[in-house]
């Protein structure tokens, strides 16, 4: 039997990353999840659970980085969301960037590649944004995942770090959650779990902002790819380069729910971006990536799974 | 007796740091220094200590903020040298990046204007750099400093707060130490210290590389015209726009000393910058500020207090 190549996953427990722990027990690969549960749960990992080590830690506390065995990569997706750094700015900075120093100082010692979830956020509004775009980090999120990077470039320049940074434009699919405590509502998950619940849905703003919707089950294979790529430094958008709108969005919430409603209009949320698309031309070439699941048919998977979730909490309630 | 002005001022009992607690003084306002001494020393105070609060504390443990009483600015100087982040990139994250988010998170609460030493040396190498410039940040220091830039910016868009970055070009002067364990050995310091102690010098490189040199003493009023300037952020270079030979700062400081005699040569320091002067137009426009010392002069003052320091430790010294 020969070895299997060991990974690591921060933050594998979430929403991106237990799909990308699938897709990577699904490959074969020996993987150890670093994940403090802190915004998602072993629940996210059942299917895997017994065929990988999840290590309840907090990056931001660096005694994780001697005691983890050597890896070749490591797939660094912990992070506190956007919405979170508006309520803990400090907390935010330590986990999201001082994290990410700790991601980075294991891989000097172990010699492993790293590959960075970053965020199309940094670019502020536009549409078709290139890598090469200037940023414009108008939070204390977007200047940590924004920082993360330049860390990496300065790793790499400094130390040979090689390291693959994907810019994430709006993910969305099963397992993404909404998170009052933290505030966060992504818009497909709080769409379809308040329809499906027969609440009514609020649209802040005229409902024609727009997001760049990836589907998650298409971003596993894209980190993967980048694993064997020759570059010692890339950054690639992670996107479909096609706008939808959140009116759009909730129209087809709707139809996959199988309701027929109109939602409230509410004031627009302070900082949101309006218009945001982001060119995948550049994974397209170098890495041979490009999404393959329509935005119609993802979000009906994501009702799908949504739906189930809800039906098994109240199955296994007792009323 | 009318209140005075509070202001602090973190790393304040270090080089720079306590030439601006002098002239803060002289101006008449109250000030508490936030020092953790580890690069610095309560001797670099002694002409004010009795005037001033010292609190020996490390800005990165956060408990400071809601135990200092509001001021009106903040002047945040407190750093690890450059030379450390090579050591020990992870605690300099932490002190020069989570210290400075937690420098904004007082003036959040305390409705302060935040005033910042940033560093030149993130241009790379550069002729006349204006503020506009873009960027390269090579080393973990660098990312710090241009983060801490970007932090600042985020604070301002999102919760108004007032914040001017100066960029220091090579701040030369008295009180200015070499301190081996970091690693840290400032160009004139160096070569004065050695040559007042019969020592022979080293020149890393040709010695034709160059430095934007500022002396120190010129640097308090450029950080003080700041406060009243009315602006809501704004990014300075603080520098004289002109380049001095590494050759000839050892030929100046060894006239200062009144010795005759030649350097050795070493081989290149990896990683150095060769070319560096930093354009000051905007500094000298926005806030009237312009170098009042020259080279020749700076580096006689420096050589005089390194000077009379060596005296003093020698004539206190049993032997």
């Amino acid at each position: 039997m020969s070895a299997r190549e060991h990974v690591i996953v921060t933050g594998g427990a979430g929403f991106v990353g237990s799909h990308l722990v699938e897709e990577l027990v699904r490959r074969r690969y020996s993987v150890t999840v670093l994940d403090d549960l802190s915004n998602s749960s072993r629940e996210n990992l059942r299917s895997v659970i017994d065929r990988v080590k999840l290590r309840v830690v907090d990056i931001s506390n660096k005694s994780w980085i001697s005691k983890t065995p050597p890896a070749s990569v490591v797939f660094h997706l912990a992070c506190h969301p956007r919405s979170f750094s508006f309520m803990n700015p400090q907390r935010d900075v330590t986990v999201n960037l001082v994290g990410s120093v700790h991601v980075l100082e294991y891989a000097r010692r172990n010699d492993s590649r790293v590959v960075f979830s970053s965020n199309s956020g940094i670019y502020g509004p536009c549409r078709l944004a290139k890598e090469n775009n200037p940023v414009s980090c108008l939070t204390p999120y977007d200047v940590d995942k924004y920082s993360t990077e330049l860390m990496m470039r300065a790793y790499n320049n400094q130390y040979g770090i090689k390291s693959t940074v994907f810019r994430f434009a709006t993910i969305y699919g099963p397992r993404q959650r909404v998170n009052e405590k933290y505030g966060w509502r992504p818009v497909v998950a709080t769409f379809a779990t308040r329809l499906l619940m027969n609440r009514p849905v609020t649209i802040f703003g005229d409902g024609l902002q727009t997001r760049d919707l990836v589907f998650v089950k298409d971003v596993p294979d894209a980190l993967l790819r980048s694993i064997h790529h020759e570059g010692d430094f890339d950054i690639f958008n992670l996107s479909t380069g096609r706008e939808t709108r959140v009116i759009d969005v909730f129209r087809m919430v709707s139809r996959s729910v199988g309701v027929k409603t109109s939602p409230r209009y509410g004031p627009p949320m302070p900082g949101e971006i309006r218009r945001m698309s982001y060119s995948n031309a550049m994974i397209r070439r170098k890495l041979g990536w490009r999404p393959t699941t329509s935005v119609e048919e993802g979000i009906r998977l994501t009702v799908e799974a949504i739906g189930k979730q809800i039906g098994e909490r109240r199955g296994g309630s007792v009323r």
